[in-house]
C-alpha cells in the first residue's frame, strides 16, 4: 500500500512533535515537506530527520498536487484561514485545537471543508489516551448503567508565560476546552454551563481578566451533571483524572506515575510525581491521533474528532466565560 | 476523677450507637439513663447493657439534678425544643445533626443555650475522621500553601426508604449538609452556592421535589472554590473522598477498603468494596465525638462543633435548595 | 441462650486484651473470674471492668465447677502444665501461642486434652484477619487454579526488649511461628524448610544465637514453594503482607494504612505509615478468635486452630532453627 | 559530533528491536549494516528502515574498518565466538545476555575482549528501568540505612515454546539470570545460593529437568539475605517487582499497569493487567542501554554492565542449578 503524502505547517512546539512522530513512528504516512515562517527552524528539523522539502509559505504546499494532507500546527489565530485555503486546495486537514477563538471564523472554515468534501480532524489528543478510552468503553458497554456524574480534574504543572497567556483565549478556551471535549466524548451533549473562578496563583492574570483556578458545572442533555476543576499550578505534576459515575458503578482514570518506586520510612510512604506535562503524559496520543487521521483519509471514514467537535468545545468555552462574567448559568444555545 | 453523668434521649438507629459507645467505650462518662417514646426499645437496650434507668418522657431526665449532660438523638423535628428545654434545665447538650430544618427554631434553641451558658455540640461526626483530620492538619500547617480548590465526593450506597426521605429535608439538608460542614471545617466561610441536580436513580423523588444526584459549587470568602458531588446510590459502597488542592501541593483523603485482598487474573486485578455505610465507615468517629464533648464539659472548653456550626450548615443547605429551585448562584447572606 | 462462663488466666499484655474484649465485646461469654500471680494487676483490671472474682492461683478456678472454659495468656513456659491441669479439670481451653517451646511438653499437654475430650484452641490470631481469610477463600474456591508460590512478609516495627528475647524462643519460635501457621492455613502441609538469617539490627542478638533478619524457604507437600521474610525492625510500621500465587492468578493481602490521607508536593506523594504493631493491626482478630472458640464450645465443634496446629507450627520453628544452625534444608520429619 | 558507526548481528526477536531503536531513536549512532544468517529476514528489515547494507556472514562486517561497534543478538550458543572474533577485529561489543551457557567459553571471550581493549556491554536491560534505578538511588543514598532483605518477584506471563526451552539454559540461566544480575546491581556480591523449584504448570519441563516455579535464597557478602521467586505463567501479565528492605526503611518498585482505568461495581474495584511481557515493560530500557553503550564507546568509559557482570550472573545460575540438583546451599566459590 502506498503511503499517504502529508506536509506539516508550523514546526514550533506541537508541530515539531508531529514532525518527529510522522518521520519516525507513522510508517503509513510519508512526510514530504514541512513549513514554517521561521524557515531556519523548519530547516534544522528537516536536516535532522532527512525531510526532503522545507518551505516558508504554506501556499506552496497547497499548490503541490503531490500532497494529500496537511497538518496545521501554527499559532491559533492562523488556523481558520489555513484550513479554508487547504480545503479549497482539496487537502485533507489535521488541525491543532482550538480551531479558532472566533466562532464566525470557525464557521467559515467548516463551510469550506464541507464544500470541498475533505477530511478535517481536530487535535483533541486526550480522546486517544488509553485510560480515558478504557473508561469510555466501560461506560459505553452499559455494564455499569447510565451516567450520572462526570468529574474531571485537569491541572497544569505551572503557569505558562504571560505572552502566551495574552493570546491563548484564557483558561476556558485554552485549557478547559480539553475538558469540554472530554465531557462530550464521555457523556454527550452539554446544555448548560456554570463557572466559578479565581486568581490565586498568578496575580498578573487579573489585569487580563483571566483566572488560574476554577470549577465548572455542566448539565448534560441526558440529565447527568458534571464538575470540572482546573488549576494552572499543580506542583506535583500534570494532574489528569476523570470519573464517570453511573447508576450501577463507576469508572475512573487515575494519574499515571513517573515511576513505580515507593520509599518507606518513619514518616510513611513516598511515591513518585505524576508525569510533568502533556508532552510526557500524552506522548502516545500524538502518534495515535495522526495514525487514525491517516487511516480515515485512506479509508474515507469520518475522523474521530470532527470540525463539529472542535466547534462545540469552543462554544462551551464561550459559555463558561459568559457564565463567569455574568455569574449565572449559561445555556449553550445562548452562544450559538 | 468522677465520671460525667449523661443520659441519652432517643434510642433509635443513631441513639443506640451512642448508647453502646458510652456504655462500653467511654469510661469518662457514666450512662445513668436512656429515654425513648417507644419505652420497650429503650428497655431492651438497657437490659442488654445494664443501664440502670429507662424513661419515656425526656422531661423526667431534665428534672434530675444528678444528670449533667444529655445526648439528643431523636427525630429531627424534635431537636430544637428538646435543646431548649435541656438548656433551660442547665444540661450540657450533644445533639445529632441537623439542629432543625427551620432556621427560626434553630435560633430559638441557640438563644436558650447561650442564655443558659451550657455547652452544645452538634453531631458532625466526619470532623472526627482521622483521614479528614490529617488533611486539615496538612493544610493548616501551611506547608502546601493556601487552599485553592476543595473537592468532596459523598455518595450513599443506596437510597433510604421513602418515608424517611419525606421528612429528611431532602438531599441538601440531609446529606450534603455533612459536606457543607466539612467544607467549613477544611477551608472556612462560604459566601455563595450554586447547585445542579437531577433525579436519575429513584423516580419517586421527583414528586417530592428532591434529587438523588447533584453537584454543588462553593465560593469561599478567601477566594477558594469548591465542588461537591453527591449520589444516593454508589453500588460499590459508601464513597467518601475529599481533596484540598493548594498553591504548593494537595492533600487528599481516599476511601477506606473493606479488606486489603487483591485478586489477579487474566482480566486484571480485583480489590474490595469500600465500607458499606456510615455505621462502618465512621464507627470510631461516633466514639471520639462524644469523648471530646465530655472533655469539653469537664474542662469548660468550647465544643469542636458548635451551635453556630450546626446553623451554618443548615443555611448552606437552604442556599443550595434556593439555588437549585431558581437556577442561579445564591449568596449565603440571602438566607440569613 | 445462657452465656458460656469463662475465666482468664494471666492478665499481662495479651491477657488484658482478652479480658477487655470478653468483658465488652463478646456477649456470648460471661467473664466470671480472672487470675494473675501479680494479684494487684488482675484486681485493678477487675475493678475497672466490674469482674466479680480475682484469684492468684489458677487452680482455684479449675476447681470451680461453674467455670466452663479458661483462656490461658500466661508466660510461655507455663502454658503446657496449665493446659494439662485445665484438661484434667474438664475445662475447655483457649491458649496463647506458642503451646510450649519443648515438643515433649506439648505432647503431654495434647494427650491430656485428648483424654479429657475438651476443646483446645491456639491463639493464632492472624487466621482471623479478614484480608488473609479473603485470600484463603479466593484460593480455596479454585477460581485461580492451584497454589504455586507463597510469599509472606512479616516484619515487626521494633526489636522487643532483650529480657523478652532471651525467653522467647528466638526469631523462628516467637515471630516466624505465625508465618509457619499462616503457610499451613493458606497452602497446607510443609515437608521441608531452609532458613538463612543474619544479625543486622541488634548486635546483642548475636550472643543469644538469635537473628533479627531472615528468609525461609518452604517446600509444601503439594509441590508449591514458599518464601517468608522477617525483620525485627520495619521503621514504617508492622509490615504484614502475603501472596498466594496460583496457576491461573494470584491473591495478595497488602498492608493496612494508618489513615488514607495523601499529600502531594514537588517531591511526589506521601501516604501514611502502616499500623504500628499487632495490637492495632489485629485488634478485631482478638475478638473474633475468642468468639469462635466460644461458638465451638457451645456447638461442640472442632476449633479453627487446634492443638495439632499449635504443635505443627512449633515443629516448623525447630526445623528452621536446625536448618539455620546446620546450613542445610531440614525435613519436617526430622523434627518429629 | 560524528555518529558512532554500528552494525547489528542477528535480526530475530531482540535483534530487530535493537535495529528499530538504533534506526529511529538513537541519533548518536549510525546503523551502517545488519546481518542475519536468514538473509531475507534482515533484508526485509533493511528495506523497511532504509538500512544501507545487509550481509549474511558477520565476518564481512568485522572486516570493515568503517564499523566501530557491533551489537550481537544472535542465538546464545554463538555469542562467545562472535565476541571473540569481534574483539580480535577491534570492534566494541554490545552482546545480549547470557554471554554463553558455558563458563569456559565466557572466559575465552572475556580474555579476548581484555586483550583487545575493546568495550563490552552485556544486555541486562532491567538495570536501565527507571523504577529499579530509583530504588537503587534511594538505597545508595544511605537515607534508609543498610540493606537487609532483597525481594524480587519475576514471573513471565506464559511458558515459552518448548523448542526454545530446550536450548535456553533452563529457568536459572534463562530467566532468573536477570534477577541474579539485579541482585548484584541492588546489593552487591552474592556468596551463597539455595534454590527450590517445581514443575507445576508445564509437565513437559520435567523430562528436561527444568522447573517452571521456584524460590531462591541469596546470601550476600554484606550479610543481607535475598529471596527471589519465579514462575513461567502469571496470567495477569509480566510480574516484575522488587524491594530492598533496609535498617531504616524500605524501597520498593511495584508493577506498572496497562492503563489507569478502574471500574467500581458491587463486587469492588477492577483495575488493569500489568504490561504483557518484556517488549512492553522494558521498551525504554532497550533504547537507554544502547545509548549508554554508545556514550561509553565515545567517551572511553566503563560500560554499565560489563563482561564481569555477565559472567557473575551465569555463575549464580549454575550455583542455583547445582543447589536444586543436590538440594543444598551452594557457595558461589564452588562454581568458579
Amino acid at each position: 500500500m502506498s503511503k499517504t503524502k502529508i506536509a506539516v505547517i508550523g514546526t514550533g512546539r506541537m508541530g515539531s512533535v508531529h514532525v518527529r512522530n510522522i518521520a519516525r513512528s507513522i510508517p503509513e504516512a510519508e512526510l514530504v515537506a514541512i513549513c514554517d515562517i521561521r524557515l531556519e527552524v523548519a530547516q534544522a528539523l528537516a536536516d535532522e530527520l532527512g525531510i526532503p522539502r522545507v518551505v516558508k509559505d504554506y501556499k506552496e504546499l497547497l499548490a503541490d498536487p503531490g500532497i494529500e494532507a496537511v497538518l496545521i500546527a501554527t499559532s491559533t489565530d492562523t488556523h481558520a484561514f489555513i484550513i479554508k485555503d487547504a480545503a479549497v486546495a482539496g487537502k485533507h486537514i489535521f488541525c491543532e485545537k482550538p480551531l479558532a477563538l472566533e466562532l464566525d471564523k470557525i464557521d467559515e472554515a467548516l463551510a469550506a471543508v464541507a464544500k470541498a468534501g475533505v477530511k478535517l480532524q481536530v487535535g483533541f489528543n486526550r480522546r486517544f489516551d488509553k485510560s480515558f478510552q478504557h473508561v469510555r468503553e466501560i461506560v459505553a458497554s452499559g455494564e455499569i448503567g447510565r451516567p450520572c456524574i462526570l468529574r474531571i480534574t485537569d491541572r497544569d504543572p505551572e503557569v505558562p508565560d504571560m505572552e502566551f497567556m495574552r493570546v491563548s483565549g484564557g483558561m476556558f478556551l485554552d485549557m478547559t476546552i480539553h475538558d469540554f471535549d472530554m465531557a462530550r466524548f464521555q457523556i454527550g451533549d452539554v446544555e448548560e454551563v456554570y463557572a466559578a473562578g479565581s486568581v490565586l496563583i498568578e496575580p498578573r492574570l487579573k489585569e487580563m481578566n483571566d483566572v488560574d483556578t476554577d470549577v465548572v458545572i455542566l448539565k448534560f442533555a441526558n440529565g447527568a451533571v458534571g464538575a470540572i476543576d482546573n488549576s494552572r499550578q499543580a506542583v506535583y505534576g500534570y494532574d489528569q483524572r476523570l470519573e464517570v459515575f453511573c447508576t450501577n458503578g463507576t469508572a475512573m482514570a487515575n494519574n499515571e506515575v513517573e515511576d513505580t518506586a515507593v520509599k518507606g520510612n518513619p514518616n510513611g510512604f513516598q511515591s513518585a510525581r505524576v508525569p510533568h506535562f502533556f508532552m510526557q503524559r500524552y506522548a502516545p496520543c500524538y502518534v495515535d491521533e495522526v495514525q487514525q487521521f491517516i487511516a480515515c483519509v485512506r479509508d474515507d471514514k469520518t475522523t474521530p474528532t470532527t470540525g463539529a467537535d472542535g466547534r462545540a468545545a469552543v462554544v462551551l468555552g464561550y459559555a463558561a466565560w459568559k457564565s463567569l462574567r455574568e455569574n449565572r448559568p449559561v445555556k449553550v444555545s445562548e452562544i450559538g
